[in-house]
């Protein structure tokens, strides 16, 4: 099991679409933020502020993302990265586990 | 927001009940571990090894315990023991967000 060290976690959760897509917030020492999240199998659409790299730990999805009509696969221990102010729709088949990193 | 500082936290979410229910795993400098997690609306059993303090830090749930027929009903900004090497009921009725102690 791999872990973040030296970090701060905030205690409360975020909660979107009714539970099925949940996160809890790591701040670093050099006060950088990632979230380890879960989402539940169903259909999401997620506006980016920062640009992000989303890193699936486990699961399965597709993902359109801005500017490819085309529904990519993508499968724990496999990682994508999201433009800035943009946005991206998964289709989550089996329960994923994943780190999002502000870019 | 409360948070935890300075702490680990284990990367790997852990994942039951077809990831209704999920928690993150955050270990202490004196090496004592708790664990963040989420309830999703639906009924569960649980078994303790150690005992457990349950903090609920938002949602509604039903809760039987052991020794205890009657279920209490326990809501946001309220927690609830557990005995060790025992089991009890949640009937989750709204999201849960919760921290779980080791006693």
């Amino acid at each position: 099991m791999s872990e973040f060290n030296n970090v701060s976690v905030v205690k409360e959760a975020n909660i979107y679409f009714e539970g099925k897509v949940t996160s809890r917030t790591v701040i670093f020492p050099d006060g950088s933020r990632k979230t380890l999240g879960l989402m539940l199998p169903g259909e999401y659409t997620f506006n980016t502020g920062s640009a992000e790299l989303m890193e699936i730990l486990s699961g399965e999805m597709t993902v359109v993302l801005p500017g490819s009509p085309d529904p990519v696969a993508i499968k724990g221990g496999e990682a994508f990265e999201v433009p800035e102010n943009s946005s991206f729709k998964v289709n989550v088949t089996a329960v994923s586990d994943y780190i999002c990193s502000f870019l």
